[in-house]
């Protein structure tokens, strides 16, 4: 035990022990059953006389703070704690340098989440978030590949693997994205930590701060979030019905010279839109002429439920000018944290490289259990499953927005993916419309936090459709309309 | 699936397809048994005539790289896979932006890297790893932990969590911290993809490219990497028997004004020494007088075998001026990638919010499971026993390296920690004698890569002394002397 003794103090070296112990005991941050050391061993860590530390502990005794097992040792006692005391709180005494902390953007928005999370309805149902429905993933058929990957790695399995993540894993995800039509070798894949690493890592590869990126107006909150943190110029260009509109992308080009294009191309987040086909070989082009590369994030690419599906532009390349980004996190589980990304050329050794001094590897035990769980055929088929209950899904949803919500809301159904964009009759405003939705218990992302300008996105909001059965949704839905009705009232 | 087509290419459609699954089943990225969307589904997919798509597949079934299962559907065939196309090979035809990437120090001692891997010793003993010995920890009992977690708490334990990290796992490492000594709340504890990503964020969120870090030298190898690759301009401070030469530092702050100073104050890697009492208390001076933030690398700081503890700069903190950094890689399993970091003060929330901007959360599972699992009781039972086995082990390798290496040999023997660091005599290159040591089936990390100026550790290497039996070492060390001897004939 290593505690902080002054020997310029007044004030005891046996006091100044006692004191310690005494504070972590009563403050609760010395747990109880927590054997302090021998006082032969604490006499000889904190190079003081055996019998200070007697006295200490022994005062410490006789107050019943502590009690001595005879032969084994002194332990603490359980008390009443204090309140802990966290020092996270704004306080005037903080050195200079945390009083004037970059902000980074990073308080962004923190209103709106603070709301969602103080819901006070009994029975909540959220459309906010941005992940697919879980309960969907056989937990207990995971435990036991778990179990069986620890019976067969043993220690092997905790340990740093390759890293630019576990072979195997790279072969099967390379087998998948060949079953949805994009052929890559296992030797262009990173495992991450989440597809959200995989964003972090390329653009701050590829971008310092002060550079321009350039994305897709309104595009990933996450993504925005993450490129102001960093102190990037964020320029963008508008998305329609057929995804970004590429026609106003070459003027962008010249005129910011961005160093990186990032778009999601399919089931486009918030909006729903997938780029369509002549737009993605425009895109190429461009980034060809202009040198820039393009990230794609593909974050639920082959959750197609209608409609024709576009070649991923990686699938376009001739070479090392996208870099594709995904995730088993929407199709499975989030808490898995494995995403990746496709890169080749130099950049994907840079990339192995820039993640190895971000986080050394990513948990080798997760990749194995999900290597020996996701085959191409498992995955395909619960592909096939998702698809169908979110067809269905999307389709109450449209149904009871129908029935339910005012005329004037406008929406484009969208052909897959999980959300759904909205925009509100007459100027109304998400960001007002939230908290009377939460005091009806349902949930939604407004969508202000999707625009470089919030104002932008004042009248439209993002609805999961996926997460949630059929008879929730038009529950949910009712609420909503209640509140968007309400809304009017007052307005 | 989505195929690219190109409907101006003279190429049939049918003829596209064909091709487009031909390459993929041959290059092996189709997997065998993986089922080809059902006609009719592809040829909407596609936006194609079915007859278009039933060509395609029986042109490939006519050539056995696929087979119909009536009813079932359509299922790639085994067959000779060429050998995958990597594209990660130099090649002319890239982009321009990936011929002229930026180096950030990513290519740094790929040469050492590179041999190490290639070790040809039927039987080779390394003594170059970062981490402990790993098949100290029952991998057994975390299996069955796992199992408890994911039964107890089902899909729970796979969502996202608390965006700081699991709840009861930092209340557990608030304990573990007070019985070392260092007394602090849960709600000022941020856990981590590793001790590493603790560093990232904290370099990343106070500083920018072009700003000044402060870090000592020699110090860890991936620090150095990590803050090459953020673009930092790096200066440092010598490191002698008593840690961080503390009396040099003032006249760095004043000239230099870094933005960070990191620090290793215990069993400091590479060199195992630690920093002493009075220094501790005059680098927190200086910290405040010339209002830098300490970065606190205690990554084995009770890992110690003899000698008189220190304190934790951490707890020798006013408020808010020191972040201290840990992890559970070292002392139990590197593979967990879990580390964690505690900050008070306003950098707190901000570090909250970076982290989640770079991967929105570490994963759950492994946080639950290591909250089952490391009580405060068992994780200093594990750390006596650990700390009694790795004692013997560093003696073991002292008394080999007696026995068995040149006279000359400097060493400083550590009072904990991993790592053991030693001067060759007669300045022999520890790079010059690496190859010798690998042929002889023995390996260490070379001095060079701790340095800023690669060529002020040429003579140095670190060995890692409790990674292996004592029967191993004495036997490693004792093939290192025939190399060092080997060197010694041809220098």
């Amino acid at each position: 035990m290593r505690i902080p003794l002054d020997r310029q103090n007044p004030l005891p070296l046996y006091a100044q022990i006692e004191n310690h112990l005494r504070q972590g005991i009563l403050s609760g941050s010395l747990a109880p059953e927590t054997r302090l050391p021998a006082s032969r061993q604490l006499a000889q860590d904190l190079g003081v006389n055996r019998i200070t530390v007697e006295n200490a502990y022994s005062a410490l005794e006789a107050d019943g703070l502590v009690f001595s097992r005879v032969g084994s040792g002194t332990y603490v006692l359980p008390t009443n704690p204090l309140p802990k005391i966290s020092k996270t709180s704004a306080d005037a005494s903080w050195p200079l340098w945390q009083q004037n902390l970059p902000d980074r953007g990073l308080g962004a928005r923190a209103a709106v989440e603070g709301m969602r999370l103080s819901a006070g309805h009994p029975d909540p149902i959220s459309f906010a978030g941005g992940v697919s429905d879980s309960r969907l993933f056989p937990a207990d058929d995971f435990r036991k590949v778990l179990q069986a990957v620890m019976r067969r790695d043993g220690i092997d399995a905790l340990d740093y693997g390759d890293r630019r993540g576990y072979a195997p894993l790279r072969e099967t995800i390379a087998h998948i994205l060949a079953s949805q039509g994009l052929q890559i070798s296992p030797e262009n894949v990173l495992i991450t930590a989440g597809s959200q690493q995989a964003l972090a890592l390329v653009s701050q590869l590829l971008l310092e701060p002060g550079d321009t990126i350039l994305v897709e107006s309104p595009t990933y909150s996450g993504a925005l979030d993450l490129f102001r943190a960093l102190n990037f110029k964020i320029i963008s260009v508008p998305v329609d019905g057929q995804g970004m509109q590429v026609d106003l992308l070459e003027k962008q080009l010249q005129q910011h010279h961005p160093k990186l294009i990032y778009t999601i191309p399919n089931f486009h987040n918030p909006t729903g839109t997938c780029l369509s086909g002549a737009r993605r070989h425009q895109l190429i082009v461009l980034s060809d002429r202009y040198n820039v590369p393009i990230l794609e994030d593909d974050f639920v690419g082959d959750l197609r439920y209608e409609g024709r599906a576009q070649p991923a532009l990686k699938a376009l390349d001739p070479g090392g000018r996208v870099i594709h980004v995904s995730t088993f996190s929407k199709m499975l589980m989030p808490g898995l944290r494995v995403g990746f990304l496709v890169a080749d050329g130099p950049v994907y050794d840079s990339l192995v490289k820039f993640k190895r001094v971000n986080d050394l590897a990513t948990s080798g035990l997760i990749q194995r259990a999900l290597e020996d769980y996701v085959t191409v055929g498992r995955y395909q088929a619960h592909l096939r499953r998702s698809s169908g209950i979110f067809h269905k899904r999307r389709d109450a949803m449209l149904v009871a927005i129908q029935r339910h919500l005012p005329v004037g809301i406008q929406i484009d159904p969208p052909q897959g993916g999980l959300f759904l964009w909205m925009k509100l009759p007459q100027n109304l405003s998400a960001d007002a419309l939230l908290p009377l939705a939460i005091s009806e218990g349902v949930d939604f992302m407004p969508g202000s936090g999707f625009f470089l300008e919030e104002a932008d996105g004042l009248n439209w909001l993002r609805l999961n459709f996926v997460v949630h059965t059929e008879e929730k949704i038009e529950d949910g839905i009712k609420r909503l309309g209640r509140a968007v009705k309400r809304l009017q009232s007052i307005s």
